[in-house]
């Protein structure tokens, strides 16, 4: 067991994991998914420019709701506000709503990264898994059951009511699981989120995810001597963590 | 796939568990555990009548916290004050106060009903299995791990800030579950929880643990007419849905 840079990891009891893009590989799952869509219609369409646009158009819209909070919109609902933005800008007919609700729920049939589910079932064996997205609930729910992802509990901006990287849906993770936050550690492969959870007093693994905007992006993958764990995946996690 | 009295069954996307009595058996486990505390410091106790009182204690306290919602108090909580209480009444002394903690923590190792998690296992096949419990989220997280209860999602009164049957607890599976009230049935075996749920539009699986209050206290098992299923366990209820 690892000693981290803020004391020893034995006191770990929960692992909080940021979901999509560190669980899921969002990017190729709506990729394949329009590809399908496109064959179907005989659409031809720049599916990755598609997928980093949609994907793009999340953390704007979750910023306008948080400036706003009294119009709370669920990621499900800022998907499909931007999936219809889209779809024009696309020049992408011909749809029905029927087509359209139902790819807009690629968001709930996304595949897992590789290593996630072995990486996962590992973990478990010791600790709570909860997951602390942004998603929502329902999304996170049948997420977990397309893609088998063995959470013990599902937590959520939804539930706390603001997205991350606000403080209240850290806190909300040391209130349900009645835990000190140094008993929790954050699982993310996005540096504000651990951050952020760091200055509730969280621990945080950095799990690199060098592929999450495809080939052609390069991700911050600085290594942060703060960081107790910097995984190259959930197994090596795992593995760095005894289990 | 039978048709209830409200329509057909086959609408329900998601069943709604009560979790103590319903799916798990407090009462014996309480006594088991009573007997192994009871042999190591030599106490002489009646752990049913102990069983019986400290669960008699839930409802009333449940019902101030609603009473004066300013100060939450989640059953864990609740059953604490109730367990210091008790002691001093059924004259146990000696128990230090991490022993008291640990006697307390029995509520999350409680064991299931013998048919629970076969059940479970074969309605999580279509279903989504949501707990809706007035149990606190940590507790019916450590209750799942213990017993393996499969749950997909974990609802708690704690989530909705109200205790059932505060019609919020039963709006707020609606709402993170993102259905519609009769896409959703609650499976309890107390009658004013699946009539809460009810007047609401869930539909509603009554069933029936006879024994939860012991072989001497005879429990209200009458069948309403207005009970979309009425089961003998979860097996009987999986075999019912058709599964």
């Amino acid at each position: 067991m690892p000693t981290g840079p803020r004391g020893p990891l034995s006191e770990v009891k929960a692992l909080t994991f940021d979901v999509f893009g560190t669980v899921v590989d969002f990017r190729s799952s709506i990729i394949a998914e329009g590809h399908r869509l496109a064959e179907k219609h005989g659409f031809e369409v720049d599916w990755p420019a598609f997928a980093d646009a949609w994907r793009a158009e999340y953390r704007p819209a979750m910023d306008r709701v948080m400036a706003d909070e009294s119009r709370w919109l669920n990621v499900d609902s800022i998907y499909r506000e931007a999936l219809d933005m889209l779809l024009e800008k696309f020049d992408i007919r011909g749809l029905t709503e029927e087509e359209k609700v139902e790819l807009n729920l690629i968001w709930h049939r996304l595949e897992p990264w590789g290593d996630s589910v072995q990486g996962l079932e590992r973990l478990r064996k010791r600790y709570i898994l909860a997951t602390l997205s942004n998603g929502n609930v329902r999304l996170l729910v049948d997420l977990a059951r397309h893609a088998k992802l063995p959470w013990d509990v599902i937590l959520s901006s939804e539930i706390a009511r603001a997205y991350k990287p606000d403080p209240r849906t850290y806190q909300s993770a040391v209130d349900y699981l009645s835990l000190q936050p140094h008993e929790i550690m954050m699982v993310a492969a996005h540096q504000y989120d651990l951050r952020a959870a760091q200055s509730l007093g969280f621990r945080a693994a950095f799990v690199m995810r060098p592929l999450e905007h495809g080939p052609a992006v390069s991700v911050d993958l600085t290594i942060d001597d703060s960081f107790d764990v910097v995984a190259n995946d959930m197994v090596d996690l795992a593995r760095q963590l005894g289990l």
